[in-house]
């Protein structure tokens, strides 16, 4: 076997570890919690049936896809962090590329290079086409939440003004996605899913 | 909410079933079988990093990245067929066609068409495109029977003959990859994970 595809190979066997880190939300029968495989399978879908909402038509998709499947490969080593968790933000960067730059490191230097530029891109959200992979890592949980009648926001006490900020950068380029959130939340405060904003 | 959103939102809901869906696979640590949701995200990226291997230099990654994440959305209404599984194979496509345009059919009617297209495709085998995704979703389960001592192929009485036979279409256009699996599967028959041909 040529070196490139030993390395390639040898990748492929340890990302598989990622169907073992389980997030916080919850699958929508609420059976069981959500791993980060099934999630980055989910929102790589949701960014291409819901591409025609964002504004920003350049919006590469390809790009964007791939900045969705590997996202979360660095949570094989640091574990996930629940948004909401403040302490658990400290040293999370840190912690997490440590993690890409081994998990990364497997491949061949040319991919290597391309998935840490990548997942940097993601981490720093500044191009249009992270601007809109972010907007799907935080929507699809804000689904679950919503459709499992709030079952990981309960758990954690989460509050709607805390909801309302994550997406609030969804505003001027995905107004679409915006205002369909912001009913989302309301909705599910009056539902009882969701607190209040706190005091 | 606009009409067109509504139903991404109703279908981005609907395929979160694929999380239940159980393949005869196990994920690398033997601890469960593989959802297809799962294995979906991990063909997805499959894709991406074994794209060199394959020498038709046209194929287009982001039509293959789209086939990869919807081939078995089918499989929420019409469960999952064992590739081993010669009875399963009866009536197979009668049962997925008819959902696939059950759940394409939650989209807005341009994605539908899109979907059913690329699933089709698929199907079929008879693009570069297509040819390619069937060969990571014929790559990624050899490498999970191989990696857990053949666990799948043991407990199902597979035999290399069958496991060879789906790999062949692989020879002329992905001969590293070819080289690969038939080289596992020869490593495998003789530590004992999967069968010799049968007689």
């Amino acid at each position: 076997m040529d070196l490139h595809l030993t390395k390639q190979i040898e990748f492929i066997r340890e990302v598989d570890r990622l169907k073992t880190i389980f997030r916080q939300s919850y699958i929508m029968d609420k059976s069981r919690h959500e791993n980060d495989a099934e999630h980055s399978w989910h929102i790589t879908l949701m960014a291409w049936v819901l591409q025609t909402h964002t504004l920003d038509r350049e919006v590469n998709l390809l790009h964007v896809m791939k900045m969705l499947l590997i996202h979360d490969l660095v949570e094989i080593d640091a574990g996930d962090t629940f948004a909401y968790d403040v302490a658990g933000q400290v040293g999370k960067f840190e912690r997490e590329r440590d993690a890409a730059i081994r998990i990364f490191g497997l491949l061949p230097e040319e991919q290597s290079n391309e998935m840490m530029s990548l997942w940097l891109e993601f981490e720093e959200a500044n191009t249009s086409e992270a601007c809109y992979a972010v907007a799907m890592d935080r929507i699809q949980p804000l689904l679950h939440n919503y459709y499992t009648q709030g079952k990981a926001w309960r758990e954690h006490e989460v509050t709607a003004d805390r909801v309302l900020a994550r997406i609030q950068f969804l505003r001027d380029n995905m107004p679409g996605l915006y205002q369909m959130t912001e009913e989302l939340i309301h909705d599910a405060v009056e539902k009882g899913y969701l607190l209040p904003a706190s005091l």
